[in-house]
């Protein structure tokens, strides 16, 4: 009789398989952290050993979702100031409290972060702040997966006197976290506007030396690329490509500006992955990316939240639920990213943008990084189409259980690694909200 | 010691009286269903007393928000058909399902859609649909607050032979509705392009003779229009007004297309208001009404979620949080539609949309509909500016408890009226998923 760890059973499971198969009446064996056998419960049960058996129930179990672009310590800032121009809210509000920031503020606030990411089915998050050491002592509490940087930025910051120092902590974080499974560094120069050519050629040379991917924000807005034609006579994103940056893995935040000359140069390079943020680009009335052109060109598209400040939710189903209708309405046509295509941004994409090919489905030899839902949920009855139910219907409250590598992290309402209501406390004593 | 049959205390009262007042450690005393008092905790507290007095903890109580259009008892066909064209939508998926509604059904799914509204805050809701008098049963069985009235065709449906018997049960259903406060009819017209002028002109008629509102979708897609100035020579909304429908107090659903001319019509019946169904707008890319003009120009809107196939979710928070971000792209501007404008929409709009003034706000005198929202989850910690929690921060599911009249009908997980268990083990006997 063969041994596993877990031996979970549920109602429904969405595999994302290739085939996108759903196994009705399911279950999963999960061992060393990693799938050993998934097919119907009446093939699996009495046949695998497990320490830990549980039957589920009326569940709906998918792949752990994946936000791709976050800035999970801006929970400080969530609702802090809305409502106002860019720059406004920038230079008058988010930039000076930014300033005053510690690593103890970031560690405490990313992981209310991982804890609203955790609670609502998100398994995996690529990060890019300040004090990112602080982000990932966060993750090892909470248990989340992480992929994060150090920003690095032209100008000194509250964590860094220089971008060379941000540098040098990237690489201090690529060595510490080479044991992690759960933790990887990407190289994040934070955009186009707020480095120059020698950074961004330093990065790109720091990410080829350790082999690393690279991560950040580009041709956000108009503004952006406005300046940048006139700084650099070229679009942001053939600025990046002149410098060589497209030939390296790299996740691009946003990308709501792209001429076609872009989208042909994001296709020649084919180590793009286009992180899309409908939340943030709505609010901050940044434009809708092109995603649909993106896909039907064979890019790689992710989906990400963005930080608290600018959406304010770190939720991925409301994030996929925003791109299933944006795009509708941009393109005047209610076919255009149905359910199926906003699914597979969140879980299959975001792996590729992590660069990490045994995330985003559940199948043998793939990490146990899985989130379950409660199909009884009155916002989930009944339930004809699983996939519609994830992008349409649910708000990613109705998780009852959230893994990582085969490790229950959030087991209804409660969190394993830590005291959720003992962080509540200690960020009372360091907020001021009124 | 005056006496009160409910005394709440929370750490925050948002009430949306005229100067939008948010009351820190506060308490609200009802009697007989309405408020009787409300202000800081040490003011009331052993002043009045109270049948029944709770401490909700950390909690913020908001007036109920108001769905200001839905069709409940299209719960049955959430999910059942998506990312499809509109006709093919209507035409091979909705439209036949419909011709086999039975009372039964709709009662059935009407209080599922119930279930969902009061679960996420929503205290009343402006519904339109055939086989209305069950859905006045299962409002009376979940104790919500419903306004609504038999939709009228000019031709034969599932409910009725011809126009003139849904016209006949509109009356019936205002006789008898007349001495129950929480349930109110409207003369409820489908549309311009499934009526005549005749069926018009009759529901007119009837508005004015039973002193009743008018509920109608208006001017919901390019196509619609086009239509009508092909039939009538005129806009949608030209042709209403032509009619005289804007005479008398009418509920317009959707109006995404809306000329100056419309708008100057809108503008000179001071009659009218506006239910902005933004997901419902996107998802079937119909168009994004233009709000913040018609805002500008005087207009009363509300906002709905629509039915449960076009959203779909019945969830009042997530409608306000689209609106917010929907409106900030469409007009490029991040200060259009702040959160505060849009909860307006969601609790005073509505109340106007239903004619009923002792709602949308906590105030003395208004009725006691109300809901309260965990302040300890993780996606609303910290806790700045409660009005842009609501808007941005909330999914929804951190509601804790809701009354309609002071009576308590949902707490914390549970509905007090009916079994939500047995509920779903009927629908899972009369539903198909496979």
């Amino acid at each position: 009789m063969p041994q596993c760890t877990t031996l979970l059973h549920a109602k429904k499971i969405l595999t994302q398989d290739p085939r996108r198969s759903l196994l009705e009446d399911a279950s999963l064996a999960i061992s060393k952290g990693r799938i050993v056998a998934i097919g119907p419960r009446c093939e699996l049960s009495g046949v695998w050993q497990a320490a830990d058996e549980r039957d589920l129930g009326n569940v709906l179990i998918l792949p752990g979702l994946i936000n791709a672009h976050t800035h999970a310590a801006m929970t400080l800032l969530r609702g802090f100031a809305d409502d106002l121009p860019l720059l406004d809210w920038l230079n008058q509000k988010i930039f000076p409290r930014e300033a005053a920031l510690t690593p103890e503020l970031v560690e405490l606030f990313s992981l209310l972060g991982f804890a609203e990411m955790l609670a609502t089915g998100t398994t995996s998050c690529l990060d890019m702040y300040l004090f990112e050491k602080a982000v990932f002592a966060a993750a090892k509490r909470a248990g989340i997966r992480l992929s994060a940087g150090e920003v690095v930025f032209a100008f000194a910051s509250a964590a860094c006197a220089n971008w060379q120092e941000a540098l040098a902590i990237t690489e201090e974080l690529a060595e510490s976290t080479a044991c992690e499974s759960r933790l990887e560094v990407m190289v994040s120069p934070h955009s186009v506007y707020t480095t120059n050519p020698q950074i961004l050629t330093s990065c790109l040379d720091l990410a080829q030396k350790l082999d690393l991917p690279l991560h950040l924000h580009l041709s956000e807005s108009p503004q952006e690329v406005a300046q940048c034609q006139k700084m650099h006579g070229q679009s942001p994103i053939a600025y990046c490509a002149s410098l060589g940056l497209l030939t390296q893995p790299v996740a691009l935040a946003h990308v709501v500006v792209c001429s076609e000359h872009d989208l042909s140069l994001l296709k020649a390079a084919r180590q793009a992955t286009i992180l899309h943020c409908p939340g943030s680009n709505m609010k901050l009335a940044s434009g809708a990316a092109r995603i649909p052109q993106m896909q039907q060109n064979g890019l790689f598209t992710a989906l990400g939240t963005d930080g608290a400040a600018s959406n304010n939710q770190l939720n991925m189903f409301l994030e996929m639920n925003r791109a299933a209708l944006l795009h509708k309405l941009i393109a005047n046509d209610p076919e255009t990213l149905p359910a199926g295509t906003v699914l597979d941004m969140a879980t299959l994409g975001g792996a590729r943008a992590l660069q990490k090919p045994d995330l985003g489905s559940l199948e043998v030899g793939k990490w146990a990084d899985l989130t379950a839902l409660d199909l009884s949920a009155p916002n989930l009855v009944p339930c004809y189409a699983p996939i519609s139910h994830l992008v349409y219907a649910a708000t990613g409250h109705e998780v009852v259980l959230t893994m990582v590598e085969g490790e229950i992290l959030y087991d209804h309402g409660r969190f394993t690694r830590f005291d959720y209501e003992a962080l509540c406390r200690e960020i009372a004593k360091v907020t001021v909200t009124s």
